[in-house]
């Protein structure tokens, strides 16, 4: 049996590779990991030697202490690996498989689960609906930015490709299936983007990058993009999209010079809470994004949320932000019959339409998000790099499967 | 031609029964008429003789000062009548129809109309999408609170009865068709009440009956109706919900007592801006019910919402509460999964169906929200009782077709 | 370990109570059993000791020997039951819960069932998508007319009820919801049913009554019933259906005689290919339910077809019929723009919330379908009388938990 | 005031342009024009002088003598045009206006069209609901394959361009979305395609490769197109389409080459009832393509079926096939639990988006279905080539509007 190594939070600003338990079909106890968790046997579970796993946009909340995320807690919730192992009560997935994971670990067997809603399964957080690998208060799973990772459920959870050889040659495209891809055209879906739609996506960050490259997927006519960001912005412009700086003037005018109204059809929330307000220099304001949102889409439209709102945030510029409350114009929200949907992307409603995409050469998500490929001991590189606003999405290769990706 | 009486505001707390011009088709000035408005031709609408028209918990908004309507304006919205009249534009309905006339009004041709978004119809009202007869900044429509009133674009707006006699014997029913019957059931059905779902009303007013009563029409298991006001509560239980006084302890406990557990599927905010704080002597606390509605609310439910916000309100009690800002705890409501459906209803999409609903004696929504036929002298008094919270629905009764029911 | 008693089919026209071996977490061989399912191991299973067996309609398929089922097939898809026996490999359901087995057996791993398509499960039937217990080519596992009976994926197949005591009081309604009450009602969503739609549902044997009690779940304002058997009308009168004698004249001026248009919104096919011919003593006409739907449903409508339509009917009544073709009218459905909506139902879509409405007292399946319990040795009588044309759902009760019911 | 010359259908084989009247805002009699509809009152109309008229598959059905239209008949629902003339009714449209007519009529006010189902309108044909432009059993609205064209309600119908120099730039792409690109949509919407989706389009004709265009929009993974005729699957690969020639072997064993498994997730069917069977001088066969769909559409999918079905064919190929009905393995379709969607597109469901999508260069309808522009009095030639399967959709061009495109 091999060892194990990852990576790990070590408090604010800090990510460092250890090494850790090869993991066995049996939840133990480890940083984060929820009392009640512990000792949870797991005969559903395969173990998965990593082939890609990326950083996350998510993964910097914890990362820059704005989280509870105790010392090496072991990061990762994006992962795509081949399995080397299967417990007793797995009965579909086969060891050499190569699968995608969801990011959102799920039992298969609650209420939830049954309809589809497996970013909020009650059976795997003892504290609250909806888990994940490597995330703090997310039940304990340990995260996947390590060579080999545990997962749970295996037959519910795992996407398998159809093809090794084909699955290897794509596979810088295949591994944003585990979250980003999904999760930006979740993001798309609930805004309403259908065939013909103009759409606004706030943040080019890669989850903002995958809204728009999942709006245009499903027939959006006009793709804008806002940003601080010039770098990310030049990224969204590669694949079609428009692109409005934030840095300069108002954002309802830049979409009226770009569709001679100053609406669109459907929006998307990418950032979340750390939102900053628009303009040069300005500061964290959580609210932002979504109040901006109301302004610019159409009544009648719809607010699609993937950007993470949370509960607490000990990091919150006020009191209300510490507590997850934002002031919203709802009233404006209300006048225009919008509707406004959050949450967790339920990755399994969406990965295989996505990977089908993928394989038959309908989407370039990798090029798209500007996937880049580094060692598993460059990740705290990458998350300085990342957190530093590159146009990047880094992807650690614990195994050598990408090399020369 | 006769004359024609009409209930006005005339200032803050303050309602008279006023004599107004008889209607014709075109849009006058007058008070609250907008300036593009002014002189509109109306060859498309018919002039309807009043039969029921009843007070709205939106128009109390007006009546208690809290918009800038103008004195004189014509209140009412909720307008059921024979047609007298046709314009020479009109085509399928005739002289002698009895009809409901929708709230919002809609013209029947634009891109929203088109697509069944009557609520924000883009062509009626020059300052915004969506318009109403009788309000405030929705574009200057003469209200109904009259013996008379204009009803543009007929042949689209109106819901022509089947019978003539059936509809006066159901009359009491049927006049809920034009406003709190498909807003509540919208409320209802944008929070994804299906068969078998536990439901929350928040609010026992009308609306909040109303939507408790779509509820139960759309299959749902349970319904439970929470309000400060025993009497509306006590309305509640009379036909079949269950009911959680707010002023007796913490609502999730409530609701687990009742349910086994202390959430429900789905959440219907039919309170609003003016709500109140829970609790005995709470002051208004506009954000109240949408956070409460938050927490017992299970995951990867909705939240309708047809309790109106508004994005200013001089009476506000603090400045975001005037600007229609709102401390909203989304991140509960995000890791919930949870989603927000707002505006007002597209009444259009509902009424036909609950019309056939009412005529065969499906649903009693006149008992169900306690009605109560009023002279149209009697209006400024039903509006100080509606007011100060009875558990009464006002129709008033201009025309004495209602008299003996 | 006890012994198995259980109804198994002898030959056309013929069942008997027999002996069988008592389950193990193994499916062995047997009549009927797929030779690729032969050995397959269960570890996810769970052994139920049965509470309601119920005889349906699809049973006379082959007990009247329009099939290939073999002697000695052990009958029975719909059960309910006490779970006694839990594999290695269950984790959430618990010895002792009281259970809904769904008809159509599921893995809760493929694709379709993640997509909440469990009618036509991919790993259960070796021959084709969709398996069901008791029944023949349905992949072999053994029926549930028996004392016991084997329940694989358990976790995710099973759906427990809240409560012991509340759940064995209802145990009549609850027994429904294996399969007639999921199936009538998905044969009514289907069809568009709503709120004050009207409804047609060909057939008043068990499922068009259970179509026709879920029609008025869903808010349908008129369901209309229509059958060749008088007392199985009544039946549905007996609920508040309007119904239609078949022998007496023309379908769509009965219609027409109830609701003033010869059309209904909503049509649904509770009957299937042994279909009979409009009029008295009309022969075997297997298109003629669904040429006269698309007579009687209106331009936009939706057919539900709930009723079963085979690949091969030894016993059909020409060469198009033993081969599973029908001559059906579809320019006048095309004219008409309908859909037509086939296959079996997914119960697990429909289940859960049906109980919620059980028990909850919104609805009484048992009445409404006349259900009655007879031992497990009178299920030959049950056989014939409902063959015969009983208006009745003859529930069997192997272990006497029915007693007194 | 013009005159105005036509293309009218002359007898089996047979269309001459004629001499018309210009329009005037009265339906007056003519060749084909119901008797009720005679002196029907258009103040709602507009006269439209054409742009772009093109020749339809429906057309030939009845100049191939298939149906029962009359001589003289004028033909043509495929329509864009200049508003010229605007009736005193018309409140938005103006003249000058370059616009796109919907080749289904609607009116705007029946219940169908508050719907959205344009295509079954219950007040512009007295025969039936659903009406079109010159077509016999239509209602008798005049064609519009001519100079200058009445178009009623057209507020409602009209789809007017954002910008006139913009549209007569993409004035060929633009012309597909009177019929074939949103009856093409229709039916891979109704089909279920979407991000991913493997689809089946039988029939490379203008509407089949519009279906297909209209897939790939959607985000379909792999457009398989099947064809008798070499030159019109050439056309469907020049956009990337799979193209299947079925005199070359089993539709399903090439499916399998193509995907690695018989089967697809969607099946549309853009042939109808002229459908010859498979393989090389296979005769007429008008249930071949529908059985087929069935065979090779994966269980739980649906069939989008936007090709003509009639209720009665004097040409057909047998006593059946002369009234409509087909034989069709509805078995099969059942125990694959396949839904079936017939019908006219609702055009004005889809015109909107789709604009936009040619508008923003995400399509080019244009080239993908080979349009041609060819002059009114090429009309006949342009009929004969089509007939004789030229793989090109002809576009007329009666104002000159086209030279030179």
């Amino acid at each position: 049996m091999s060892g194990n190594r990852a990576v790990a939070y070590k408090g604010p600003g800090k990510v460092e590779v250890i090494d850790i338990d090869y993991p066995t079909f049996e939840l133990k106890d480890g940083p984060g990991v929820n009392p009640a968790n512990v000792g949870r046997k797991v005969p559903h579970g395969v173990i998965v030697r990593t082939i890609a796993t990326n950083i996350c946009g998510s993964d910097q909340h914890m990362v820059r202490g704005r989280t509870t995320a105790p010392s090496d807690l072991v990061l990762g919730h994006e992962i795509t690996g081949e399995v080397v192992e299967c417990g007793p009560g797995v009965e579909f997935i086969k060891v050499g498989d190569i699968v995608s994971v969801p990011f959102n670990i799920a039992c298969g067997r609650c209420r939830n689960c049954k309809e589809r809603k497996t970013g909020i399964c009650l059976n795997v957080n003892p504290d609250r609906p909806g888990s994940a690998y490597g995330y703090v208060d997310m039940g304990g799973w340990v995260g996947g930015q390590a060579e080999y990772v545990l997962v749970p459920y295996a037959d519910w959870n795992l996407l398998k490709f159809p093809d090794r050889d084909q699955a290897l040659e794509k596979i810088m495209d295949l591994t944003m299936l585990s979250d980003i891809f999904p999760t930006g055209f979740h993001g798309a879906v609930s805004a309403g983007v259908g065939v013909g739609s103009t759409v606004y996506v706030a943040g080019a960050g890669p989850v903002g990058l995958a809204a728009a490259s999942g709006a245009m997927l499903l027939g959006a006519a006009v793709v804008i993009v806002g940003d601080l960001n010039a770098d990310r912005l030049a990224q969204a412009r590669s694949f079609g999209c428009e692109t409005i700086d934030l840095t300069e003037g108002d954002l309802a005018d830049q979409i009226d010079q770009i569709l001679g109204v100053p609406e669109v059809d459907c929006g998307v929330d990418a950032v979340g809470f750390e939102a900053r307000g628009h303009g040069k220099d300005s500061g964290e304001a959580p609210a932002t994004v979504l109040n901006s949102l109301m302004d610019v889409t159409a009544a009648g439209g719809a607010l699609g949320i993937p950007g993470l709102y949370v509960t607490g945030d000990p990091g919150g510029v006020d009191e209300a932000a510490k507590t997850g409350s934002l002031s919203l114009s709802l009233g404006t929200g209300w006048a225009k019959s919008l509707s406004f949907m959050t949450g967790q992307c339920p990755v399994m409603k969406y990965n295989r339409g996505l990977m089908m995409a993928i394989l038959h050469d309908r989407v370039s998500i990798a090029k798209n998000v500007n996937a880049k490929a580094i060692t598993l001991d460059e990740a705290p590189r990458g998350y300085a790099e990342f957190d530093a606003g590159a146009a990047t999405k880094y992807v650690l290769n614990p195994n050598g499967y990408l090399d020369g990706k």
